[in-house]
């Protein structure tokens, strides 16, 4: 155990170890970015930490994060409210944004079905989905990710709402644009030779 | 521009994509991280960067980072006061503090000698480190980095010391251990060339 300890220093290296990615290292460097801060800089780091908890929660209606009532998707004017979206995360729904060419709405399901790691139905936002399937939706895409728990959360779900007069869609899959198709798995490649199409 | 724009949540991701070494990405990741914490983590993230900022100064002697009013090296009573050894930043006093081989004090310069950089002599500690060597310090370890700047500023201080009657050292050049020597560049090599000795 070393002589220099200084518990104020250690506590924030500590805050900074725990968050995803850091490293003991990259704690310290962050730590000491704090400590240089000025005063007013430093108040206004910790107030964004507590206002950003405080303020957002789920939206009403798609349970995407939000500081409002409703997210702004939900009360955009623009959006259309026919076509349903449907990712895992919040952060999945800023990818899709950023493409420009998405124009309807979505729905946060805030993770997957995974009975290993003990997500139920019940746990995630299914049933608002299903309450927002009232014959004003005509299509629900599936973008749940390409994994066993994305695509068992897509079928579970689909199986769920197209009684109710639904078209269910899923995301392509396929080779990534840019990619090597020397790289691509075995998976992803018989999946791109059933999606091909007549060009 | 994308419809999803919530100001609490922006402000975070801002916040943490001015940390060093944060990418947008990883942000992002980081303000997610926030909002799923507890309020009571939440409020003691912010709190420990509150804290810090407010408690934590420079020790009154080796001008160290420290809660109290000395640093825990200098108000320790089993560590060697005779023996100075100079850094630049408080990470390299743990970085040293690690090998657990050195006992004597510290002096934290908060800085290099810089012209380029606009680092004049006043800017860093050395005025502090000059009024140590009243006659007790019997030696003085530059441990600046091996830059130009660190470089040029040990040459700096120990002109300025080795008159008061402190003996001035440099620590060693020479090969990383565990390193290979062929990927070793040309100045390194050097140095540890004409820093031999004998077995």
């Amino acid at each position: 155990m070393s002589d220099y300890n200084v518990a104020a220093l250690s506590r924030l290296v500590e805050q900074f170890e725990r968050m995803p990615g850091i490293g003991h290292k990259s704690a310290q460097r962050l730590a000491f970015y704090v400590l240089g801060l000025s005063e007013k800089e430093a108040n206004g780091c910790a107030d964004a930490i507590v206002q950003a908890h405080e303020k957002i929660h789920r939206c009403k209606i798609c349970c995407n994060l939000t500081d409002g009532e409703l997210c702004p998707i939900c009360s955009s004017g623009r959006r259309d409210g026919q076509i349903i979206c449907v990712v895992e995360d919040p952060r999945d729904v800023m990818a899709i944004e950023r493409t420009g060419e998405y124009n309807g709405t979505y729905h946060v399901l805030h993770g997957a079905i995974s009975p290993m790691g003990g997500v139920t139905p019940e746990d995630i936002t299914i049933k608002e989905l299903v309450r927002r399937c009232d014959g004003s939706v005509q299509e629900v895409i599936m973008a749940t990710n390409p994994t066993v728990e994305g695509e068992a959360t897509a079928m579970y779900i689909s199986r769920l709402i197209k009684p109710l007069g639904v078209s269910v869609s899923r995301l392509a899959y396929g080779i990534p644009v840019g990619a090597e198709l020397e790289y691509a798995d075995e998976i992803t490649l018989t999946r791109a030779l059933e999606g091909r199409r007549l060009l």
